[in-house]
């Protein structure tokens, strides 16, 4: 079986509008007046049963604003699909919409519509569809395909902690309390940069929200753009939690790759012009949003991950990917 | 545990947006310049694990097809989600594929983006998510709330096919064969009324696609209108295989009242002014649809199935619903 990317190119790119939907390789479509994007949650895939479901209902929410925050627009409304397992109890129906209810006030989006039903299978997991709209800036839509040759390489916030928190809850690491609740909460409750990201529309040259972990999502501004993206694995920001974990790992370059390769960080990865440094600063302070520089736009292909005295490192894996296990 | 329609008021109502989304109370969402959809299908529920997957996908674009005719609007293009069942193999998905692109040429529309990915629980189904955008015709928006008192009642096409379609793939009915083949074709792959519903825009005073099943959506017109509707049950269109079933029935009322609630049919159920019956017959022979008469909108309110001399008849269910069995 070819992997998920492969699937897409070879039997749903050749589907896709000639306008707007970018071949399929973009987070969103632009449709005048709107950026749209759709996302699946998946029980079992995206979260696990256990996880609450007020916060599942916001995951769901988040990952798409994240799409559109790394796009530079602005939230608008939403579509709602769920599928319900069999025998749903009215409860987790009413603990979903709360959820949904608290993150629509927090950023002011609405339900649009949509579609609700249930599986007939038992044990059949709970399926999540939401297409979010969102308003573009004036500035323009950020698109994956414009890094240039010479572009600095930057992300917000941190990496790696929503994988860690998964891994924490699954048992594989025992992080001390403090550390293990800020991690989950990172797996469980992302943070879109949508402030961020509207700063940054008319700066960035190309951007991505880090979804499918630091380095694939890296690869695909490289595939679009054309252009290899190199990233310093000692300025990737890590939060102390995940600095913590680093420092009881044997082999520390294999462990900073197994941090750029997890996903789920919601986190915006983009380039921008070396003449906008200043500029680029500036947007992180206005926003409140740490942005770390942490590469350079190179000529090649694909994300590389440079370590001390230059030397390359290899990453175990490109990411996740729902079809290639 | 309560209804799909009281789930949909009670959690999901009071999440919408206060333009455009009409409380979730229509099958569209009007945001200018689109109307937007959103239908799934899942495996075991809206199609049967043996149905042919070109088919099944189609059938995901056919039922978002169908709520544009319902509402006048033109297709524009697509978001697709799938989440596949563990170890799903390619040539499920270029089948699938196939599906699409097949109808992307037959109906003009066009993929814009979408998401793919695969369960993690081995025997979970196949689940399709389609948001459809469409185009508004000029002449508005066909609603579900815009029937008056004395408006005639319509539909297109024939009634209860896609049900015994159905109850024959399960075996609970056996038509002869060629009556089958046609019923069941009819279930599998539906065809969207989407000329008709071109014309009807701007005649119509409101439509609603026949997918709950005749008595039940004519009961979404009826509550959202705040009327009922009277729907002559010799009237209700049938197919010669559906006659011919219905022939062989004892009881002619109750038989008639099972063909109006089933689902699935995709026909266009609708009403408008009785000064209009001349132009409605226009809007069928230019379309090349047939379109019948079959009730009224009266004081009063749901559906009401009225018998030969004026007797109501009871019907035996209100429709598919994923939360009552």
């Amino acid at each position: 079986m070819s992997g998920e990317f492969d699937i897409i190119a070879r039997y749903f790119a050749p589907l896709a509008a000639d306008e707007g939907a970018f071949g399929l390789k973009d987070d969103a479509a632009v449709l005048a007046p709107y950026v749209v994007t759709k996302d699946l949650l998946v029980e079992g895939v995206h979260f696990l049963s256990k996880d609450p479901l007020d916060l599942v209902a916001k995951k769901a929410l988040r990952v798409n604003l994240s799409d559109l925050a790394a796009k530079g627009a602005k939230p608008a409304g939403y579509f709602l699909g769920c599928v319900w397992p069999a025998g749903v109890k009215e409860e987790a129906i009413a603990d979903f919409a709360r959820g949904l209810a608290e993150d629509q006030e927090l950023f002011r989006v609405a339900l649009l519509g949509g579609d609700t039903t249930a599986h007939e299978a038992k044990g059949a997991p709970l399926t999540i569809s939401v297409t979010m709209l969102g308003a573009p800036s004036s500035a323009g839509v950020i698109r994956r395909n414009g890094a240039q040759l010479g572009d600095d390489v930057y992300v917000t916030g941190a990496i790696g902690d929503a994988g860690l928190g998964l891994r924490a809850l699954k048992g594989e690491i025992r992080p001390a309390a403090p550390a293990k609740k800020y991690l989950v909460e990172r797996f469980r409750l992302p943070t879109p940069r949508l402030a961020a990201g509207g700063a940054l529309a008319g700066l960035a040259s190309a951007a991505i929200d880090v979804s499918d972990g630091l380095l694939a999502d890296a690869g695909h501004i490289a595939e679009t753009s054309g252009a290899a993206i190199e990233i310093a694995a000692e300025k990737i920001p890590l939060s102390p939690a995940a600095r913590t974990w680093l420092d009881a790992q044997d082999e520390r370059g294999a462990a900073i790759a197994d941090l750029a390769s997890l996903g789920d960080d919601y986190e915006i990865l983009f380039t921008a012009p070396q003449a906008r440094r200043r500029s680029i600063e500036m947007a992180g302070q206005v926003t409140k949003t740490p942005i770390v520089r942490i590469g350079t736009v190179t000529r090649g292909a694909g994300p590389k991950l440079i370590g001390e005295g230059g030397k390359p490192i290899a990453a175990p894996r490109r990411g996740w990917d729902h079809f290639e296990r």
